[in-house]
């Protein structure tokens, strides 16, 4: 059965250039980058190189590039990092992160009680952080570290981090954002966005997984996560991923020349696949706001999203009915509930994340597809009623 | 040129059996394993795989196993995470520790200044933990965390690390072991060693980079160096690594089941060479000891360990000044300062670390080489003066 691979927000298939750049140096240049034989520089140049990739992509200098083993990581690394070398104040961080900036942050709260203290920055119904309301908060309690996400994994939000960053400097804040799933999608300018550090990872961008990083402006201090050899200037010890790192850096050089065309050609499909759906009766969620081209994130009402997942993923069409990174732990999307969405209907939500080889083809039988289950599924319910 | 590779302890070229394991996951089985889809669960399948052959290698159960980006990693996690979870105490650490470890104790000692402290087992002349003084110090101040590892990776050292967990344990504390440079190259059997915790890499055993693993007794209670999406029994969140877990369980059951083959082929060429460095007079560090199979750690004196580096590089021989963990921060090894080594002769110090691949006539060019560049070295400075 072909694959209809629909979850690209979840993670990506490695592209071939990116695989014909990492290949080499499995085998055969497979140095230690700290090694000072001929071998470990080879290692040492192909990371240069590769943070060199990184650093273009985003408009920034190759000395600011942190390398860490996924975005999870080097989330944890700003939140930990920039607490373990500050005073203990406030955190705001948006409704919507990731469990990965969200978890970290609800650990150092928990862990130094009356210390560290944090609040969650709304969002409307759309997914968009309420500017008015984060004002407001940041004005009412100054925040030490904001993180506010550049579009969300689940809905494909694009939130306002530059006005956020904006005022939240304006606090004497240091803000960060997760810019995992814009990458590649939309541009990602770090000097635009104002922040002190931002997070992007490899494997949502047909790079490999186990490469990441953390993106800073020079005046942000930080402690290390990983203490030990000093790599990535003392910042994240440990033997560098090489190939990995390799796959990033050729990854981020083609996210970004491809983005336009990438951009176009997902939105094209994501239009036909949303006109489809709502013909079914699906609501879009964060429909009304600005979203990455690639990301539709449905519910049919009374269709229970992990059953549709299940009996897509038999017709051979791979989707997410939640943030894969949290499907080890099952339970209403977060996201949905930021968002003042009827829990009934968030369990309903399915998202279909597309990507660079899927087809106005795919799209359409998905739709049949989905049309199918829908009817199979309701008159189903009509006969056990 | 051909490479003579002598630097196995820094890091080893992935095995073609584990190079094969991995290849599907990157461009075919490519699905995040926490999607529900049929991707995800291949995705999942392989890391379940992975984690029993981890566990084979040193006999535990698959769920005592961690995965983690690299041994830092997982040696970080064992200091910090366990620190996290219990009352600030006393942390007894060897003194010839990585700095993987060594680190982030005294990241912690000096973050909570009289609360965690820190003191490190001395060692002997020969770079063995003084099992007498180990006793005599964690007597005289009980420790919460222990941590000796099973061989060094400078001088190749082996501790015995059951003794001092057989004591630690009756004062209370938490054993740790790191066994990166043990896997592979002597028996590991986490049980034998009587630790709470055992650290293992990839990437020393002809496995890639970008994967490790803590083993850990069921009881040891340990927080979270990366939070988030709950991965890893929640103890380590982020997509997982599948290639570089795939490649990691294969190369376990590689080292395990190669392990007297390898171990004996080292052995017999590690002897050909210290007889021959000796002939030239050199010290070989730790030589009265019981060491891993594959390890010379020598000096040759009045030669300066890097200039030989350099000059051995350029003739085709990869060899290591010192630990290339911590290349990038020069200066002497704290390891062969704990065993009191004269700072002259440690100016010199050289490390030879074998592998499966290498021979008897590398061996014999090896020292040959050596004695041509030690000859013009001394003529040169008998010329100087």
């Amino acid at each position: 059965m072909k694959l209809n691979y629909f979850d690209h927000n979840a993670t990506t298939r490695v592209d071939d250039v990116v695989m014909e750049a990492m290949l080499p140096y499995f085998q055969h240049e497979y140095g230690n980058a700290s090694s000072r034989h001929a071998l470990g520089t080879v290692a040492r140049r192909a990371i240069d190189k590769a943070r060199e990739q990184v650093a273009a992509a985003v408009g920034v200098q190759p000395v600011q590039v942190i390398f860490a083993s996924g975005g999870s990581e080097a989330n944890n690394l700003f939140i930990r990092g920039a607490a373990d070398s500050l005073q203990p104040g406030h955190m705001a961080i948006s409704a919507v992160e990731h469990p990965c900036v969200l978890k970290p942050a609800q650990a150092l709260a928990q862990r130094s009680v009356g210390r560290w203290t944090l609040q969650r920055l709304a969002v409307n119904q759309r997914g968009q952080t309420d500017l008015a309301a984060a004002r407001e908060a940041m004005s009412t309690k100054k925040p030490v570290l904001v993180s506010v996400m550049l579009a969300n994994n689940e809905t494909g939000v694009i939130q306002d981090v530059a006005a956020i960053a904006d005022f939240a400097r304006s606090q004497e804040a240091y803000v960060h954002t997760d810019a995992v799933q814009g990458l590649g999608k939309i541009t990602v300018d770090f000097a635009a966005l104002n922040v002190h550090a931002m997070t992007l990872s490899s494997h949502k961008i047909y790079g490999p997984k186990g490469a990441a990083a953390l993106i800073v402006d020079k005046r942000l201090l930080l402690k290390p996560l990983i203490y030990g050899g000093g790599h990535e200037n003392g910042l994240r010890s440990g033997t560098e991923n090489v190939p990995a790192i390799v796959g990033f850096g050729v990854a981020c050089e083609l996210a970004k020349a491809r983005m336009l065309d990438t951009a176009q050609h997902v939105a094209r499909l994501r239009d036909t696949l949303e006109q489809g759906l709502i013909r079914m009766g699906a609501e879009i969620f964060g429909a009304g706001a600005e979203r990455i081209p690639n990301t539709t994130y449905f519910a049919l009402p009374d269709v229970e999203g992990d059953t549709l997942v299940v009996k897509l993923d038999k017709m051979g069409f791979a989707v997410a009915s939640g943030a894969a990174c949290s499907s080890v732990n099952p339970g209403q999307s977060h996201v949905l509930e930021a968002m003042q969405v009827d829990p009934l209907l968030a369990r309903c939500a399915v998202r279909v994340s597309l990507g660079r080889s899927n087809t106005q083809a795919q799209i359409e039988e998905f739709l049949a597809a989905t049309q199918k289950i829908v009817e199979a599924l309701r008159s189903m319910s009509s006969l056990s009623f």
